[in-house]
């Protein structure tokens, strides 16, 4: 059936991570290439105790067909949270929930973009989104990070040269980058997108994982009304689940509604009912403190790692939360190269020119801290460090 | 926002179907008109058990993140059972696990259907595939059902002066209608698909549901290689869990994957893990023996019910499976107008005029029997002909 497929399949990559999550799978390999949280993050007996109970309780209606926006308890529970953390006042009828945040991207691309349509992106720029837009066939603009958040300059250049329909952030922890959005780049960014028709996606899986600094606002604090926020439970609660949600103005929402009863119906309820009933009868703050401090001893243990074996040449970001550190090689000098090599040295991670949309990255890399122990992340950077020092030796 | 939303959703109409079921919320009224199955048809108790069994077990696999095409073992476990049930030869990686199977529509129409694109479908025809493969922009070409099946004559000359890509079919026990191909409708299908480019999907969701008559072949069994088939856990496990399949030939499983990576990374794994161990330790055939069980005695009722009550102008299907019955009043008689009548009575249906993309089914309507037990059956059935009297009445 090769020659029936559609143009947008075409434009889709044969995904680079898919293909280097099948050389980790190696249990020689320490890898820091997936995106996958601690497991001993998981409450697994906590929710084991509540996936019991509300099959006891009302199995037939926890087994049943449910409502395509999700279990109304839930999207009330997202709500009060966004207030009580946030200071956002967002209804419950303004959050419709998704099998991960992916798939709120997915319902965000099938509701707005048009062939050709432009869409804004951090450079890098988070793969799932990548993904999930380009089967729709946008045109993307990439715009540059700086260490404190996208290079707003050349997004209002970018901003006023085309006609850009979405933008896409993560200004908490960015995936891949691991950088953070400082209050000021919150500020002018609030000031660009004001009187804009530009729809601002602020996709936001990690801002739970905070433990560095301080919680900043939210996009939607500044822009109540022109800002998609999603959310996810995938690092919070446990990402097997697959639970996230979106949050829109309810113009946005009744579109969405129909994408998503056309994409699946509904998000699986059983998930819906456990996740509930375990913010129920849990803690949900004092587990996310738990998480928090699992992932800063894992990003301490790869900071000082890194300080320790790195040549000085390599820079690498410091992230205050979330699951990843960047790293840029000295100009010239190929990550490609460097993950085929060490493959070798049995440790893996990803090539950064899988966060570009254009040609650029091909001398950083993106390590994933939160998936390993603190011997394995010593050792694994140790061996990651002689390929580097191989490589750059190479140069001279 | 309202300026800036994608062409394809000015395609979408709102869902009739979704605003029947607010209508329907009232507990006065029986409603014919979900298609939900029976909850006395879940195994809440044993799903209970190999819940708690995986997470105590496994527990931090099973919330952990997973592939994309779905948990291996499950993957075998459909395999072998085609191959026991139906003699038909898939591979394991010939199958993907989707969000029930309206998730395997949308991802053929992503992985398919450019705009404008032929779609060749069942008329009337399955509403949940009509919604998916509308949000891509296809160009529906209905082709009228006979009582056994489509009217093979009119699929030919359609496929003869248009080029269809696509088309759909629901073989057994057809949602809405109630109809069962023969044997012979399924060999003229074959015949006819033998040669041609056409993608065909068979849409087998009720198919273990069978409570008279004999099993048929699959078209996958006469066309092996040219056909999609897709399957779901909804009705023979539970809907809650949203848990379907796609099985097709392995270069489009290639870009199936893509997609579904694209739409949500991967489906609930919890689920995939209950289900996959629900299988194990229980006898799914003696499951689905009681559930068939079930769907008889409603049907049964339900005809009796008919045949006792309404005019005998009234037609009506009698299904050897699945959960529907198709009404057809005498011409001229409108059921949009029944329904609002039958609103006064609480008793509701979808009318079928929602099952067709073009002008048609104006005096058809819907009915639901595996949602309710004799006694509303009965009730709602007297109460629907007593309406149906007086509208008849009025044309006089």
């Amino acid at each position: 059936m090769n020659n029936l497929f559609a143009n947008r399949m075409a434009n889709v990559h044969k995904s680079f991570i898919r293909e280097i999550l099948k050389v980790t799978a190696d249990p020689k390999v320490i890898s820091f290439a997936g995106g996958l949280p601690s497991p001993q993050s998981f409450a697994v007996k906590d929710l084991a105790d509540v996936a019991t109970k509300v099959l006891a309780e009302d199995g037939r209606n926890v087994l049943q067909y449910s409502t395509t926006e999700g279990y109304l308890p839930l999207r009330e529970y997202i709500a009060e949270r966004y207030s009580e953390r946030k200071g956002l006042e967002v209804d419950p009828d303004e959050i419709l929930i998704t099998n991960g945040s992916q798939q709120a991207l997915d319902l965000i691309a099938k509701v707005f973009l048009n062939v050709g349509d432009r869409v804004a992106i951090e450079r890098p720029g988070y793969l799932g989104a990548i993904q999930a837009l380009s089967i729709f066939e946008p045109m993307f603009i990439p715009v540059p990070l700086q260490q404190d958040g996208i290079d707003t300059d050349l997004l209002e250049k970018a901003l006023d040269m085309n006609e850009i329909k979405l933008f896409h952030t993560v200004v908490n922890f960015q995936n891949p980058s691991g950088i953070t959005y400082s209050k000021q780049k919150r500020l002018e960014l609030a000031e660009i997108f004001k009187d804009r028709e530009t729809i601002l996606v602020e996709d936001d899986p990690y801002g739970e994982l905070r433990f560095a600094g301080e919680d900043l606002p939210s996009l939607s604090n500044y822009l109540p009304g022109n800002v998609i926020l999603l959310g996810s439970f995938s690092k919070i609660v446990a990402p097997g689940l697959r639970l996230g949600w979106i949050c829109a103005p309810e113009d946005v929402m009744e579109k969405v509604i129909v994408a998503k009863q056309a994409s699946d119906l509904h998000s699986n309820y059983l998930s819906q009912r456990i996740v509930y009933q375990y913010l129920c009868d849990h803690d949900i703050d004092e587990h996310i403190a738990k998480v928090r401090e699992i992932y800063r001893n894992q990003r301490d243990q790869m900071v000082s790692s890194i300080e320790k074996h790195f040549p000085e040449e390599v820079a690498f970001t410091r992230p205050e939360g979330g699951m990843f550190l960047w790293v840029t090689l000295p100009e010239g000098v190929s990550s490609l190269r460097l993950f085929d090599l060490a493959g070798g040295e049995n440790v893996a991670f990803v090539p950064g020119s899988a966060f570009y949309v254009d040609d650029g990255g091909k001398n950083t890399l993106r390590l994933n801290f939160s998936n390993s122990d603190g011997d394995e992340i010593e050792e694994g950077i140790k061996r990651l460090a002689k390929v580097i020092k191989d490589l750059l030796a190479e140069r001279k």
